[in-house]
């Protein structure tokens, strides 16, 4: 049997949907690779109350670990290593070498910025250094220091690992967390599970129950594979976990998908589209010259460290005289097709890659709304070119549904579906 | 006494975080709305025994309302419904006239998608129909209708109201919630907030603590308010939360955040940034010449309804010969003071405008890393140059922290900020 965890998010902030939490996500991930089964998040404001009511759920759903982000800071709200001192019956005590510690990295920021109250800035050091007798300390990215603070000698309950809030502090602190005795204590035993995932596009989401019932029917054992779908972004992500000695069960029914959705698989191997095109690119370089996505699929292909060996650029063609004098749309077409068609996608694809010098060019047209559409051309109508490599071109037209920003966003995935096709030469 | 709630959200996609939860965040500010506490999330997986265990620590919190999203879908792991049902001790019951209903709305979709199993689509709307006895139904916005389902009569307990997971399915859903009997019995007597928003720019967050502290010397009755501050893609926002009787507490407080940093103060109206921006534009045109920023800017200007009134277009100008050719940067420049520089921004800005033909051109350059910095233009470095209206002209460099996407995204934060001032001619 693996290990039970449970995630507690506190902040009034994240909980009142003002900041939106990244811990959580990212450490569901983390547990999932130990082996360790995520049963609940639970998100709670800055009350002592709510936090410890949250800390005992915890423990009445028998978790066997308990991490908690956020809380750990200087300020008379940040409750949380007194809250899980106390939970687990430990005594709060100075430790003197972390308030050291923490000293040293806070003088620099007094520098930075001058006039700041010294006294209140040492009462938080103290503050930050008082922790449970017992815990084991995790060395501060910023200024807090995380804590694993075992349940007491002989009692059950959870070990509660306690992390900063800030995503570039609580990350690195994970790593460390993971070496120490006490976490490996609480998760020993745990069953290491793999976990595989295929991305399919182009295909409605509902055909993957037909297709998970035909691999029952061939006899496919399911039952020993956890398997999850979701549609993210416009496309589907099958996600199977399972122990080890599942594998070939997994394998069989990966080639189940692979031969009744050739079509629309793309991914086996955990790539997503976007390192596929940046690996298929090689050297050729790309531009795009965009309407109704506005930058987005520049700003996409540009997200990547290491992006500009074969990004050439971006026209961003919004009105139609800097679709004319930019990317070279001649003004005929815009005028006997109107601004989202075919032949204005086609232009847009040629401009784009004549006048930024690159291998492929990208053209995206079309109606995001909530206006601008017509019986003929509705709100989610886009067409889509990329021109190259070479002589080819590909022209598509799609019809996206949701809100503008739904319309903006799958247009971008559509286009790297097109571009990936492209790359292929299928 | 305010009334207390606590959001489920079911989904084993959403507490893996491969989708992330909007559900929770919007219901939170609807509560907020309706004077609702709201003191728990809790994320649950798609196993009963789990939402059952958070149904239950729900009710023993005391809450008087459970919201949940998710799980209504036709599916066998769809089971909202039946847990919701169970734990208040209501009968299963097939509701004909629902039935219809869905069968109704399901229709078009199968000849959508030929091929599709009939008989496994009428099993599936039979189960949607199939409530708990004396629910609420919230008529289908797709194909899934929601609940709301009180305690049984003289039993304690909260009202649980069973929105489905989408949220385009959900937002108009709970406004028919809000309408029915059953949701305002279980929240009458709650005290209707107020709540305000104060957003700053440029000052480090610990200056709001000691603002506050301030605000406490000169007689501010600040146990009246509830102020939560929050660091968001660069902005402080200070929210206010507090009962009608205590307005004038809070325009004392307004006041002096004012008075003291009436430099960074720009919104106390909710108002974002992008709002103020499309506003100010008024009539005004604007084009954007993009380095780092990969077109993120363009993104952000478009992101509206109706941009396409303002917004002519962008050149993303990646490569060096995207710059020179496409946005007239004289390669002098580049070569004299590299591409990262003041006279490459102001290039940039006059060129996207010149060559665009807009009112005001926005340039931006700078290394987003993780790779490019040096000793002298370190990762993080950003110029940025907004030309016009008119003569004027605004340079600036700053040094983002974070990683390559904080970097991208606070550089369009900062051009925001530079854009508001040109404009207001500050």
């Amino acid at each position: 049997m693996s290990a039970r965890a449970g995630i507690v998010v506190t902040g009034t902030e994240v909980l009142t949907g003002r900041v939106s939490d990244r811990n959580g996500p990212w450490l569901s991930d983390r547990l999932r690779e130990l082996g360790v089964d995520l049963a609940h998040i639970s998100i709670v404001g800055d009350r002592p109350q709510d936090m410890r009511a949250a800390l005992a759920f915890m423990a009445e759903q028998r978790m066997d670990l308990v991490l908690t982000s956020g809380g750990l800071g200087p300020t008379a709200d940040d409750l949380t290593a007194e809250v899980v001192g106390d939970f687990q019956g430990r005594e709060m005590v100075l430790d003197e070498q972390l308030e050291q510690q923490i000293a040293e990295v806070v003088r620099p920021l007094m520098t930075r910025w001058p006039g700041l109250d010294v006294a209140a800035i040492e009462l938080g050091t103290r503050k930050q250094a008082t922790i449970p007798a017992g815990a084991t300390i995790l060395e501060p990215i910023g200024t807090a220091p995380g804590l694993v603070v075992p349940p007491q000698q002989n009692a059950a309950g959870p070990t509660i690992v306690a992390l900063p809030g800030p995503p570039r502090e609580l990350q690195p602190m994970w790593e460390r967390a993971v070496q120490t005795e006490a976490l490996r204590a609480a998760v020993c035993g745990a069953t290491t599970y793999r976990q595989r995932m295929l991305r399919l596009f182009g295909m409605p989401e509902s055909e993957i129950a037909e297709t998970l019932r035909a691999a029952g029917r061939e006899g496919v054992e399911l039952d020993r594979l956890e398997i999850t779908t979701c549609l993210k972004r416009g496309e589907i992500e099958v996600v199977t976990r399972y122990e080890p000695d599942s594998e070939s069960v997994y394998d069989a029914f990966a080639q189940i998908v692979a031969e009744r959705h050739s079509d629309a698989l793309f991914s086996d191997d955990g790539s997503t589209i976007d390192d596929q095109i940046a690996t298929l690119l090689d050297r050729r370089t790309i531009a795009t010259a965009e309407s109704c996505t506005g930058g987005l699929l520049a700003a996409r292909l540009t997200d990547r460290a290491g992006s500009s060996r074969y990004v050439k650029g971006a026209i961003v063609a919004y009105s139609n005289e800097v679709k004319v004098a930019q990317a070279g749309v001649a003004p005929e077409l815009i005028e006997r097709h109107g601004a989202v068609s075919a032949e204005v996608a086609q232009a847009l694809a040629e401009g784009a890659r004549e006048r930024l010098g690159a291998d492929l060019g990208v053209g995206v047209t079309g109606i995001a709304g909530p206006d601008g559409g017509s019986e003929d051309k509705p709100v989610g109508l886009v067409w889509l070119t990329v021109a190259g490599p070479g002589d080819a071109t590909m022209t598509r037209s799609v019809h996206l549904p949701g809100g503008r920003a739904d319309v903006r966003d799958r247009a971008t995935t559509v286009a790297m579906h097109m571009l990936r096709r492209a790359l292929l030469g299928a």
